[in-house]
């Protein structure tokens, strides 16, 4: 289970599809204008039950510090993903051709986790692997960054190991960014089955990433990118910023001129 | 005048030169590790004064809820640029031939005009121009998103008219992002001395940009461009995304081959 608040993310989740179990209203929150909004999320929740609750309760309830009246529990989406990536004898599953991956490792902030996501499905990513998760991706942060995306695209936790072998499997390549590679993106190739495997901010990414990318690398199935900066003010870039300058970058490779590509298919 | 707090920012705002007036220490809400880091900021803020405060002095001062125990108040930056702006007689200092501007419409969150001056700054940009500004880049989470970018990029307000007319007497072209565009970012060509218009996220730019868009597109000097959107659960992309993407496809479009590209001159 999982809460979402507001209007507008309830809205999402339900248009996703995903199932409401329990609805909080608490009518002294919402301005009268809300009122459509509300009753349009109650008629999608459908048979979930609801409850009134007052001010105090609800801000007790609520993630935000001015929460809306309003607060939906529902399931969690079970994806198939989930499955796949544990099952090593299900052994190569061939991936799509243009089948692109994003890999978050180690990232650290739930709205960095949420906002990669969103970019994952503006390039339509199959999914977004998170390697030894520290962050949930059904965190109130991250459901509000991701714009809704987390409902729809499989967010889906493992161990880095797990999501290695599930990409070698599949024969998908491994790029990792890092800001010290001499490999600028644009002169890599990113046309065939690929994965970003993207790290935190502050931290940098884990060692064990670069002996992967390197290895990757000799086998002629990935390796280690940069993205330039040109500036002197910063050195480093937002992690769903260098998500979406990879993923995007892909996506022109891809259709080089193709004003508006067909939608990738999709495996979950 | 602004504030900073804690001792990354504080850091980052010295190094860049700005001029400290005064510095507020609170020892109850730093950790002993942290006391040779401020150590060093000290030395860095010279001449400023000094004050010793309480800890229920610096929540009330600080912005951030949980303050860490220092705050420097400093001289804002003054760039020429923003008397470059207003100065309609002084016409036509022509554009360097890579010069790459940002200029953030209706921005309405600090924190996505942070984020946006620290995408400007990667990409080597000039500065940002924030037409009609509803935020301060001095914002503490402008500041912050920025991490640091706003200490050296100038980031400078002014009317939108201004900004345009100042672009076109530099011989500068101008590119407005804008979903529903049909011409794919890709499309268009980004190598001569270039801005990028991004508006605001959820109400969406204001009419008047496409409109000053297609009278330019009409003159050869610039349009109206998308990013495509493949995903289902998406239907826009954050601002400081877009911002990159569009950039960093004019360093792309401009580098073509070469892995490191050199910086371009700044004007300020």
């Amino acid at each position: 289970f999982f809460v979402v608040e507001g209007v507008r993310d309830a809205s999402r989740a339900l248009d996703a599809g995903l199932r409401p179990i329990e609805v909080y209203l608490c009518p002294e929150l919402n301005p009268g204008a809300a009122a459509a909004d509300i009753d349009r999320v109650l008629a999608k929740a459908g048979l979930a039950k609801q409850f009134t609750v007052t001010a105090a309760l609800m801000k007790k309830m609520a993630y935000r510090q001015d929460p809306q009246g309003l607060l939906v529990v529902l399931e969690q989406p079970s994806w198939p993903l989930a499955r796949a990536l544990e099952d090593v004898q299900a052994g190569g599953a061939p991936a799509a051709s243009d089948e692109l991956w994003l890999v978050a490792a180690g990232t650290q902030k739930p709205g960095n986790l949420g906002a990669m996501a969103r970019c994952a499905e503006a390039t339509g990513c199959v999914g977004v692997l998170v390697a030894d998760p520290v962050v949930d991706p059904f965190n109130p942060n991250a459901i509000r960054a991701s714009t809704g995306a987390v409902f729809r695209l499989p967010v889906v936790s493992a161990t880095k190991e797990s999501i290695v072998s599930f990409l070698d499997r599949r024969g998908v390549q491994l790029y990792v960014g890092s800001p010290g590679s001499p490999l600028c993106y644009t002169d890599a190739g990113f046309v065939g089955p690929t994965a970003f495997v993207i790290g935190p901010e502050d931290s940098g990414l884990e060692l064990w990433w670069l002996e992967i990318a390197a290895r990757w690398a000799d086998r002629g199935r990935g390796g280690v990118v940069s993205i330039p900066i040109l500036g002197r003010a910063v050195d480093s870039l937002n992690a769903s910023v260098a998500a979406a300058v990879l993923l995007y970058e892909a996506v022109r490779q891809r259709c080089a001129h193709v004003a508006r590509p067909a939608e990738p298919d999709r495996m979950v």
